[in-house]
């Protein structure tokens, strides 16, 4: 099956390409055409994922779908950025249609709760991999980068932390759980909701964000950097599921602060917006402060110094990436 | 090392991400912004190179990164946009500095040369694969699609065909050849350049375009199905260069219609606008004409109808794909 064909036969007619306002040109010329809005600018990122690194071959491909874009989009949330469009590059050892069906639909259904529209692609023979480049808009000087951080700011995080991190045992069948404690957990490594409106919410009032995809601490570092500040975490403060502190007991804080794949927003954020943004989000949560200086701080209730954890994400399957 | 000291380390600071003042934000954050001017869409394509399917393992990294990025902003020319920018989702085995060092140098180069930004990525481990979205900015609705041709416009391509289809021995070292011969083709296949001034000038002027990378044959009917008309070509005013008529001989012709990775562009024109094109590109060559009716015709110099050769590109080592 040629390359036209195959995304024609299995992306094209999928509801995720139904061209909005935005989307003057879709799939299947050269180039897809988008129409940015005066007053905007675009935000683009690209994340690629790779078969027995970031999934298990064996992984449901209506999932797979599903958590790669929600994957991609996080970016545009972090950001403060609206979803507009999205390609797709798909690397395959064989086209099989029932896979590459259930693929497409559980992209398809991702694309449509983001309302965002596949744009165009390219489809290749190899190891299974893809690679998402997502597009969002967001006004003119409104995106929330990671260098604005500024002492005095808290630091807070969009919701719980660490479940899809603990989900990895039974992701990768090593462990099993009662249901309870499974179906949170793996929904939330699977079906993660990136927080666009969150990031949306944060516009004009955050002064620097990001989405934790490699871990609390680490991402906090990439803050901290960025702004030329330290960030100090208070570990009670941490928002963990009831799904996960059972699964994970006294681990459980552990894969909030090491873990990695929660998309969820962290963003530091001046005392006088606290109240505003809590009335609309109440699932966010202040896990500390910005302060002078340099690093991450894990402290603990009493404000004493606590040796953090071994950070860095783990990619699936691979343990020095 | 990690995914951002590699970007950082051998992407960020080359010349290729200095950002112009279309680029607000560069490597570094969740997302890139990009500034579209009023007036201006803009256009996207996303292209993967895939490691034993488009390139030898062996190949030299300089010229896959010249490559890889000329391949993928041709699609830009192809649709009379202006470049603006591009991500890189790189997926190694290991990260090699020697071999990082180069690809980056190759790429950066051709990034100059088509005054584009590296405006992020991402680095994966896995089989050696590159995706590529490159973006560009195009006035609204003049963008040269391939659903416009109507009959009695002139089918024309933009320079000499078959040199990377005729190269292609000489990349698996299945033959030799002569420098003055394998020089230029071989060139051809590493670093095509895009024709980026050419769809720029056919704006407002070409009525159908595309940039060959399937073989002439295949393109083209990539046009007459998009326009719903039929394209006819004249075998003997398709232009050849000079070494690939010496080293392939007879199979010359072959090679421009049936070869591939030409990335030149094809085109359809209205007879009213030749002179004007001519005169600005004098390497283009009229080929042929659009007619009513569906499918491509090969003919012969008194209109006999050709049986065309098999179509259909063939990946590197690849037969079937």
């Amino acid at each position: 099956m040629g390359e036209f064909e195959l995304i024609r036969r299995f992306f094209a007619a999928a509801p995720c390409a139904q061209a909005g306002e935005a989307v003057a040109l879709g799939i299947g010329d050269d180039c897809a055409l988008l129409n940015i809005s005066a007053g905007e600018q675009l935000a683009v990122s690209t994340d690629t994922l790779v078969v027995g690194v970031h999934f298990p071959l064996s992984c449901d491909p209506f999932l797979l779908g599903q958590r790669a874009l929600a994957v991609a989009v996080s970016d545009l949330a972090a950001m403060g950025a609206t979803p507009l469009a999205f390609t797709l590059a798909l690397t395959l050892d064989t086209a099989e249609p029932a896979w590459l069906h259930a693929f497409a639909a559980g992209l398809s259904q991702m694309a449509q709760t983001c309302r965002m529209a596949l744009v165009g692609g390219d489809t290749t023979r190899g190891p299974l991999s893809l690679t998402l480049t997502v597009f969002g808009r967001v006004p003119v000087g409104q995106a929330l980068t990671r260098s604005g951080a500024r002492p005095g700011d808290l630091l807070c995080v969009g919701g719980v932390l660490g479940d899809a991190a603990g989900a990895l045992p039974l992701v990768l069948g090593q462990r099993e759980a009662p249901a309870d404690q499974a179906e949170p957990l793996l929904r939330q490594y699977w079906s993660p909701l990136p927080q666009l409106e969150l990031g949306e919410l944060l516009r004009g009032k955050a002064t620097a964000a990001l989405d934790i995809s490699d871990g609390l601490l680490a991402d906090c570092g990439h803050v901290a950097r960025a702004s030329a500040v330290a960030l100090q975490i208070e570990r009670e403060q941490i928002p963990l599921s009831t799904a996960l502190r059972l699964f994970a007991g006294e681990a459980a804080t552990d894969c909030a602060l090491a873990g990695g794949d929660d998309y969820v927003l962290a963003f530091t954020l001046p005392e006088e917006h606290l109240v505003a943004v809590q009335a609309q989000w109440p699932a966010m949560q202040v896990i500390g402060r910005v302060l002078d200086g340099q690093g991450v701080q894990l402290v603990d209730g009493n404000g004493q110094l606590i040796t953090p954890p071994r950070t860095g994400y783990q990619h699936f399957g691979n343990t020095d990436d």
